[in-house]
């Protein structure tokens, strides 16, 4: 099993997560793929994703899984170890949900500022930018740091009592809005608190 | 079971066709959403899913469960019949993965388009709107028609020789693109064989 990706970008972290969370790491080669160079853009990576985004896992067949909500997918029922997606019908669609919220509410909005309200990865690649756009993401992420943090007045993850794919997505969300320089109110202190809470997971040491 | 929705939409349509995959349309009953009206931006709709969007599945333990991929989640585990998500770490991960794809790269694309780039649903719903961004979504739709042509030329369905909910999600987003004048172009004859195959099963009639 081989994934291409990037060390340090968010949604490459997403992955790698969830890897340490099933101790699954040492299962895995890392290939890096020179973003900064455009290489995502080159015919080769293209045909491994359409999206021409990172990471992408090939499996031993030679089948590319991209988008990380699949690749956790297969991670997650590949491996042992704790459920990131849930077993019963319930915990599957909640796990589900929340982890779509926390993309498109928080990570891909934040991803959408950078790249379009930002100068992003810089001129040579940020070849299309919509300011207007972008500034509207920011504010989207905004209005989703409220909803998880009231999310998190009364759940302990965003899923319920255990931590799920959701936090993970939510977490490298975060991460990407600190990067884009995306403040997180300090009242938000749920959300804040929660954060720490991650931060700590033998996973992320 | 309740589901909150709008008969004809692209999204309702999504949860109907997993429904009706299941043989399972009697174990749900249906409450109309009156969109045109704003009602799914009311306050008390906006608790059942903070999306403002319709569809929105209500166990009967009262949990709100939104997102489509996460209904069918559900809907999948919940009922016996064909597997719309699939059942081994590969399977699962190709069709969770086309499922995006299908959001992404054309029915969210169109729907942007859509609400963005046209009249959408009139001058008091579309409050905001940017048209340069509801082109440029069009244009991406145009991308993965083609995209979704090629993969058929080689594949009977979206994640292989199964029928899954990634089908559902594309079959909903072109019937979205003709309400919305999208055109899918007649050189992709994959493409249009598949939509046939899709209109013609059972749970469609």
């Amino acid at each position: 099993m081989k994934i291409y990706d990037v060390e340090g970008f968010p949604n490459p972290l997403r992955v790698r997560m969830a890897l340490a969370e099933k101790n699954a790491m040492d299962s895995v080669s890392f290939v890096a793929v020179d973003v900064m160079k455009g290489e995502h853009r080159s015919d080769a990576f293209v045909a491994k994703n359409p999206a021409a985004s990172v990471p992408v896992l090939e499996l031993d067949d030679g089948t590319y899984i991209a988008e990380c909500s699949a690749i956790i997918e297969y991670i997650d029922h590949a491996f042992e170890g704790i459920s990131l997606t849930g077993t019963s019908a319930k915990e599957r669609a909640v796990i589900s949900m929340m982890q779509r919220r926390a993309e498109s509410m928080v990570l891909d909005a934040v991803a959408t500022y950078f790249h379009h309200a930002t100068v992003g990865l810089g001129a040579e690649l940020e070849t299309y930018q919509n300011k207007e756009w972008g500034i509207k993401q920011g504010e989207k992420a905004q209005a989703g740091f409220k909803y998880f943090n009231d999310i998190l007045t009364t759940n302990t993850y965003l899923a319920g009592d255990a931590f799920s794919v959701a936090d993970i997505t939510l977490f490298a969300g975060l991460g990407f809005a600190d990067f884009a320089n995306v403040s997180i109110p300090n009242e938000y202190t749920e959300l804040i608190a929660w954060r720490e809470k991650v931060a700590a997971r033998p996973s992320l040491q």
